[in-house]
């Protein structure tokens, strides 16, 4: 592969804020001399982390929640920003204790993913949770999460579940299949 | 697994507009009474496709791409929006048409997923295409994408490339390995 040369960022704007979101305008030069403008959001500095959470009894532990994007109620792995001054397994263990009333003991670092790269910058670290340990924290959800034990032995039939389509939670669960199959 | 009951939506209304993108407030009542205000990005109603193409002689063809998100080439599969009137068949071979100078005579769903549920209800559909057929259309790109071929049979070394790392081409990736080994 070549390393073709970044093209310069010749302007940054933010261009639209809301409570949630800020919109930059980008004014790029490549390396071809065409000048073009793309929008992106502005990086926030702050990255993520998914759990695949897995029992010693050989179940999956899914969480459903209400996403406002899709207007449904959608299956995934738990998951939440890292808040500023954590490290990432400290993120972890307080996600699934806020998100499943868990925590755990040990966190197998997976694959560092992004969303859609042309237009978030943050990364999101995915994770197998294991050994863990029934301990709950107060979190910000407006409803207790629905928690969904599947058998890991079943776990290529989630792939076919309409309501588990999240990329990151399949690249999550493919990802930890992939581990636990190198263990053996 | 119970259904919930959806949260009513007592208000919607766009907070924030640039080129690009249409934030939207949504006032919501969840079924245990608790109100929310949630931020999300306005549904276009756009759906889109991604593309895993496979070569006669065994090589899967990657595009290498600017992405102004992380500031960064990255490497991953040919994608696009679906135009209005547009079926995402007829999609997906105009997209491979503009990236990678490529038709398709077949392709196979894989998979329709969605970025993040929370805040975008866009859905994509992953596909595997085949009987590739050299053809080029313009596309808009403000430089020619870099197509990189990497051979099948070296396709979990993929999984590891610091520069293949979004979370929709690792989905599509290893969905389109398992199809083709259900093929054997």
């Amino acid at each position: 592969m070549t390393q073709r040369k970044l093209p310069y960022i010749q302007s940054k704007q933010v261009v639209a804020t809301s409570r949630l979101f800020k919109v930059e305008s980008l004014g790029l030069i490549f390396s071809n001399g065409v000048e073009r403008t793309y929008e992106r959001m502005k990086p926030s500095g702050r990255n993520a982390v998914m759990m695949v959470p897995v029992t010693e009894s050989g179940d999956l532990l899914l969480v459903r929640e209400y996403a406002a994007g899709t207007e449904q109620y959608e299956l995934g792995f738990p998951k939440g920003l890292i808040d500023p001054g954590e490290a990432p397994e400290q993120a972890a263990v307080r996600e699934l204790k806020e998100e499943i009333g868990q925590g755990a003991r040990e966190l197998v670092p997976l694959k560092e993913v992004v969303l859609a790269p042309s237009y978030f910058s943050s990364r999101m670290t995915l994770m197998l949770a294991r050994d863990l340990y029934p301990e709950s924290l107060e979190g910000d959800e407006p409803e207790p999460l629905e928690i969904i034990r599947w058998p890991l032995a079943q776990a290529e039939e989630l792939l076919t579940h309409g309501d588990f389509c999240e990329a990151r939670s399949i690249t999550a669960l493919m990802m930890a299949l992939k581990y636990l199959q190198s263990e053996r």
